[in-house]
């Protein structure tokens, strides 16, 4: 059997123990194109070994051809119908490559692919990858294709931070938009406002503001046992209901979102993973990627009270009709990308050009410094959390060993006057191996959530250069009007209907901006100030053990 | 130029980094043959590189002489007299070598051999090996080899922990006095008394307790600069009056004390040592070892007593008449090895030897098993303090820039909203460095101690097999006089003199023993409680800190 290779698409960086780099073009080896949930395994071009984004390579074939897997989403996509025999490396399972997925019917029973236990997470369950929350995203993709921004809903659902690699692939409705090309009828209730604050435009508040609690994912099965998956219970404030969705659920709704909000960051939904971080339970942690996400939705005064967010918070999820309708209708919305600025109304006076130009190239340098160091400090908490689960907590207990084997030295010494002493010495030792565990238990308290928080934030990063280029293509098509205008080529009514849609794409834009600030300000600060409580109960709880460790040698 | 090599006397089982193991007899290349401060740096048998003490091994030469260097001390030292041309790799400084000093005059002025700067443990001035306080530990032992034990002087005044290895030689008066070979005129104020106590036999207390302060050393000079010198500043309280003591002083103290009490445990004097732990200052470094010799010392009844220490504290430094008085008092004390038994009065009733035997037997084990568990904390405690220095810092501080860098990337943001939380991040960066200055300040707070103690108690018990084996001789000569007896060739009389002698001997031991037990308690106890305590203090520094930087973000 030939070593199976592939080229990568993109560049990736790793960030994660398990992971390896890959540039751009460099050629990898695989060591099976069987994917894990959505990741290979395999050499790069350095000979490291690791894990890559599967949606980053395409397989190279003796016959020159290439099949990127699970992500592809080329509208020419050469090889979609290669047939399944033309894999003669894969297993079994694999004869229905990610290539054909988009011949399932996406509109059947949300739960039809899942014929395996549905359980995201398990590394070992490698026959899950067509089914369950993988392809979702896939047939998302492939099934709206003729909208305006699928690639972006596509890429972004796949892996997150890598919007802007697409970037060139992205066709937002802003083009059109701005060109007076976008056209529908705005009902009252779709109308979204953008008014001057304290800081520049801003998106008006929501009147009715509500939080939605996630609370412990059930394994749920159907079908006699036959089929299984994670349920999570959701229970929004405004309605008090509890709903039950799936990861799928979110990950549709979040294709949707993408789809209809050209220069609104969507928060990222937690990523698939292989690779378990600290082997903490990949349930728990993906409620907790969720609740982080929720709370990024719920906050938004404008993502918040949109109607596709607003069905999947509050459908029964036992009435299957009314999800199936409220489904349907969401991907029938005629108000997503170039059709969606048309909702927007804004402040009376137009913003000065200039002053926006400036304010959206000091946020680009700002986005690039945050995501540099967000980047940095994630590697390092990741890197400081490892030490202490190893490191700290190995020199720790082995002090805390050692003082037991003196205590028990001492014990050989009958001498009535050193008994106190030994069991003193021998507590301390206990004391010493106990907060060995306390370091080891206590990057789950803290750092973790400060990494959940740079991940979303990461995410968030990832998705404003595309932001930023519809605004800046928009001030584009401004100038280029204006000198059309004096040229003669332009009327000065076609120019002036530029202008007023240019500034209502820039209106929106740094109302967007405003709202992350404010966000970034509350949640660093929320996140800083639980990570230093944490931090000093956890250094308290140490003092306190070693404070009975010292009682200990009152009497001794 | 040919390798120079040498062969190891004894076995050297290296403790500390730097220091590399050899075998008895293990052929080893030398990089000099000028030892740094007492220790040559070579390659042993197994081409590891390293430092062992200079006087385990003796030079190899080509025309088969050998030539063993500081440490000689053998009567027939054949290469004492081998011209200083002879050493033909060796550079200038080199033609006074060790084997010549004891052709220096002892007696001559404390400092008269030091013509260059003495200060010790400076690694990089090699050339003070053959003054200051390499000779003095020589010279002592060439000049008293007429005596019993001279070489059990030499041995433990050059290195500690290997008196045992020199037991072959060690030549105590025990047998001696069994014999009922001693004879001597003891004073009144020579008389030792062992009582008998709750736990059995003990040294009487001594009814004039003191203590003795070390203060800070400071760097002597005399002949205009051209020599100098590092003094202690020694204050005992039941004097009041400061006395100037030099190394050199302790180390001829120290082997007059283990020529004089062949079964109690001298304290070790902290070591030369060629490689610094942690850069620590070792001038500071040795005043903490002297402050634990003399507390070890006047903690002593029959230590603190003894002439020859009462001289070294008492006498006036600047007389240096009476000094040399006394010290040659001291060196021509007749009350020394097999005499110091004389001295001794024992309780009325005689001990049961069984007893005794089971007693001997079960500290021998525990001193086996306390040597044990001493290293291994030892190493551990190292390894930890290690750690804390390089390891911990880094992270620590590592958490501290990333945080740091975080606010300098949140500074680009000008919203007048975000300020405080920029200033609040920007501060706890600095915590956290901080906090990591405080890992890498706190082991020379609380580890060093507790490694201090334990290289004290290691020096003890390397004491210990010697002690036992006078005991457990004279425990044979008794059984071996009873057959005597049995078999008509000895008379009654003269084995209840083996006896009684042995009686005393025993007395002694177990008093010894008792004395370790009971400082051993009071020391671990007091020690233990100082680390808990630093460790205490250290953590609610840290968590001081945390809070500190927590409060910064009440107004963010």
């Amino acid at each position: 059997i030939m070593a199976l290779r592939a080229r990568a698409l993109y560049d990736f960086n790793s960030e994660n123990p398990g992971e390896v780099s890959v540039k751009e073009n460099e050629i990898v080896t695989l060591y099976s194109e069987q994917d894990i949930e959505g990741w290979f395994e395999g050499l790069n071009g350095r000979g490291e070994r690791g894990l890559f984004p599967a949606s980053y390579v395409e397989i190279l074939r003796s016959d020159n051809s290439s099949c990127s897997t699970s992500g592809d989403t080329y509208p020419n996509s050469r090889y979609a119908n290669i047939p399944p025999g033309g894999f003669d490396t894969a297993p079994l399972q694999r004869q229905q490559p990610a290539c054909q997925a988009s011949d399932d019917d996406w509109d059947d029973d949300w739960d039809d692919s899942s014929t395996v236990a549905d359980e995201p997470g398990t590394v070992g369950g490698r026959y899950h990858d067509f089914e369950g929350n993988g392809p979702s995203t896939y047939r998302v993709s492939t099934s709206s294709m003729s909208r305006g921004n699928a690639q972006q809903a596509k890429s972004s659902a796949t892996v997150s931070r890598n919007l802007n690699r697409f970037s060139t692939f992205v066709k937002s409705g802003g083009e059109a938009f701005v060109l007076g090309e976008a056209s529908g009828f705005v009902k009252d209730g779709d109308k979204i406002c953008v008014v001057m604050g304290q800081y520049g435009p801003e998106w008006q508040e929501n009147p009715y503001p509500f939080t939605c609690a996630i609370d412990d994912p059930t394994k749920q099965t159907k079908f006699k046992g036959m089929k299984s998956y994670i349920s999570y219970k959701l229970t929004p404030t405004h309605t008090q209901n509890q709903v039950n969705r799936r990861y799928k659920h979110f990950d549709w709704l979040y294709a949707r979102l993408v789809e209809k909000f050209p220069v609104i960051s969507v928060p990222h939904i937690p990523e698939k993973q292989a690779t378990g971080r600290f082997e903490e339970d990949f349930i728990s942690k993906r409620r907790k990627g969720l609740i982080w996400w929720m709370n990024h939705m719920t906050s938004h005064p404008v993502l918040a009270r949109c109607d596709v967010f607003q069905h999947f918070l509050t459908c029964n999820s036992a009435d299957e009709k009314a999800w199936k309708q409220g489904k349907r209708k969401a991907e029938k919305d005629e108000m997503v990308g170039a059709n969606f600025f048309l909702t927007i109304s804004t402040p009376a006076a137009p913003l000065d050009f200039q002053e926006v130009e400036s304010k959206i190239d000091g946020f680009k340098t700002f986005t690039k410094r945050m995501d540099d160091s967000t980047l940095q400090l994630s590697a390092t908490v990741n890197e400081f959390a490892r030490k202490q689960i190893s490191g700290f907590k190995k020199e720790y207990q082995r002090v805390g060993f050692s003082f037991k084997v003196l205590s028990q030295a001492f014990e050989m010494d009958q001498q009535v006057y050193s008994a106190g002493l030994n069991q003193a010495i021998s507590f301390t030792g206990d004391a010493y191996e106990a907060i060995g565990e306390y370091f080891a238990e206590q990057p789950g308290k803290d750092l973790d959530p400060i990494m959940d928080l740079l991940a979303l934030y990461q995410g968030h990063l990832a998705n404003y250069p595309d932001i930023i280029h519809v605004q800046k293509g928009a001030l584009t098509k401004v100038k280029e009007s204006h000198k059309h205008v004096e040229e003669g080529k332009m009327d000065g009514m076609q120019a002036e209907g530029i202008n007023e849609r240019c500034n209502i794409i820039s209106c929106a834009t740094l109302a967007e901006i405003q709202h992350f600030h404010q966000i970034r300000v509350r949640d660093f600060k929320a996140q800083m100030q639980h990570y230093l409580q944490q931090q000093i109960s956890f250094f308290q709880k140490i003092t306190g053990k070693l404070e009975e460790a010292l009682q200990k040698y009152d009497n001794a």
